[in-house]
C-alpha cells in the first residue's frame, strides 16, 4: 500500500494537474469512480496506473473486478496518498493515470460526420466540459478544438464532462481556418454561434438547421473574433426574448446543438 | 471610510452571506459592478446600502452617478472592509444590500403567462442561477420555486443569474400540488421534464409545446419524486442521442424552455 504522499510516484501522477506535464508525458488524470468506470468500459487499454483506498475498492468493487478483466493492477493507497494525487478536494477514493488519445480533424471529417462542435478560443474549463458533455447527449459525431481552446484533458474539463470525454471524439489543435475548410469539404454547412447573426428561430423554419453542420462556438466573453466570423457560412444568434444581456456560452451552444440534432431527425 | 473588518456594520453585511440572517432580515447581497448596476436598473428603491472601494468607484462612475440619482449613499471602505463583505475572493470593489422583492404564485398566475419554470428541490445554487438566466432569456414569465430548492438570493445564486434575478419574477415557496393547481386553473399545460417521459422530438411535432406551458424540473440528482410527476399532465424527456448518461440539469431545463419559446412563436 502506497502510504508516502510526497513520494516521487505519488508526485509524478499529482503532477499531472499542470498542463506541462500532460503534454510532456501525454498522460492525464482521472478522478473519482464515475470517471474512472468510463475509462475502464470505453479506454481500458488506455489506463496506465490505477489507485484506489481500501475503502472506496470495497465500496466500488465493480471497479476491481473491471480492472482485474482489462488487466489493470489496482495499487492500494492511504487516504492522504489519494488527496495528494488529486485536484480535487473530493476524489471519492479512486484515481487513475489515462493515455490521451485525441482524435484528428482529417479523420473527425473522413468519418461523415452530420454535426460537429468548433471551440475556438473556449477558456473556460466547465464550460468546455459541459459543451462536451452536451455534445455527446445531442449526438455530435465529434468536437474540435482551435485556437487557444483549453486542454480537455484539463481535470476540471474531465470532470465536467463526467464521461462524455470518453464517448465523443475530440479533436486538438490546428488553425480554425483550416478545419472550417475541410468540413466545407466534408460537405458540412458551417454555422457560427454569434450575436451579430441572424434568428436562430428563422433558421429553424427555413431548414438550415436541419443541413449537416459544423458549429463554430467563440470565447465566452468576446465571442468570435472578425476574421473567425468571416470563415463561416452563415451566423446565427440565439434569440433572446427576455431582459437577459446573453446566455452563458455552454447553455447557448447545448440550445443551438439540440436544434440541430431536432432538425436533422424531423421529416 | 469604513476601514475596520471587523466592525458591526462590516459583519452584519457579511452574515448575509448565510441564511438564516437572509431569513431574519428580508435582506441580501449584491456582489460586484454588474449585480449592482442590474439593482441599481431596475430595482434602486430596494437597496439599502452600496459600499465601494475609491479605486472601483472611479473605474465604474455610473455606479456613483446613478446611485445619486437613485438617492442611494455611496459609502467607501477599504479593499479590506469590501474583502470581508463578501463571500467571493473578487468582489470587484463593489458590494451592496439590498430587500429581497419575492413575487407570489398567485400574482404569477394573475398576469396571463405563457411560459413559467417551476423548480422543486433544485439543490445547486449555480443550477438555479443558470435556470434563472436561461428563463429570462427564453422570455419566461416566472420562476417559481417550491419545496426545498435552494434560496433564490443565496450569494451564489445571485452571482450566476448575471442580472437576470432581476428581470424575472421569482416566486417563492409553497407546495408543488398547489403551484399545479393554480398553473392549471390559469390555463397552462403542466409538463414535468423527466427521464420517463415521452419524447420531447415528438412533441416538437404534435404541437404540445406551443401551448401555454409550466414547465416542471426536478432535484438534479434525484430528478422528480413521483408524487410530483403524477402531478403533471404530461412528462417528457430530452432525447440522449449519443452515450451520455444525462444531461446537467440547467443544460436540459434550457433546451427544454428555448423549445417551448421557439414552438409558441412558431405559425
Amino acid at each position: 500500500m502506497l502510504e508516502n504522499p510526497r513520494s516521487a510516484r505519488v508526485r509524478a501522477v499529482a503532477k499531472l494537474t499542470k498542463r506541462r506535464m500532460r503534454d510532456e508525458t501525454g498522460l492525464f488524470l482521472l478522478e473519482g469512480p464515475q470517471a474512472v468506470r468510463e475509462a475502464l468500459t470505453y479506454g481500458p487499454d488506455g489506463i496506465v496506473e490505477l489507485y484506489a483506498t481500501p475503502a472506496a475498492a470495497d465500496k466500488h468493487t465493480d471497479i476491481a473486478r473491471h480492472a482485474a478483466e482489462a488487466g489493470v493492477d489496482l495499487v492500494f493507497t492511504s487516504e492522504q496518498v489519494l488527496e495528494a494525487m488529486s485536484d480535487t478536494v473530493t476524489p471519492q477514493g479512486v484515481v487513475a493515470v489515462a493515455r490521451q488519445f485525441p482524435t484528428s480533424a482529417r479523420d473527425v471529417f473522413a468519418a461523415s460526420p452530420r454535426l460537429v462542435a468548433v471551440c475556438e478560443q473556449v477558456r473556460d474549463p466547465g464550460n468546455l466540459g459541459t459543451i462536451i458533455r452536451a455534445a455527446d447527449a445531442a449526438g455530435a459525431d465529434a468536437v474540435i478544438l482551435t485556437g487557444r481552446t483549453v486542454d480537455p484533458y484539463n481535470p476540471k474539463v474531465v470532470r465536467s464532462t463526467t464521461g462524455s470525454l470518453f464517448h465523443v471524439p475530440i479533436a486538438l489543435g490546428g488553425e480554425l481556418a483550416d478545419v472550417v475548410d475541410a468540413a466545407r469539404a466534408a460537405g458540412l454547412h458551417v454555422v457560427a454561434a454569434d450575436v451579430k447573426g441572424g434568428d436562430l428561430l428563422a433558421a429553424r423554419a427555413d431548414g438550415t438547421l436541419a443541413r449537416p453542420t459544423a458549429w463554430l462556438f467563440g470565447n465566452e466573453a468576446r465571442g468570435l473574433e472578425d476574421d473567425a466570423l468571416a470563415l463561416a457560412d452563415v451566423a446565427l444568434r440565439l434569440p433572446i426574448y427576455g431582459r437577459a444581456e446573453s446566455l452563458n456560452l455552454a447553455t447557448a451552444a447545448s440550445v443551438c446543438l439540440y436544434e440541430t440534432a431536432f432538425a436533422q431527425r424531423t421529416p
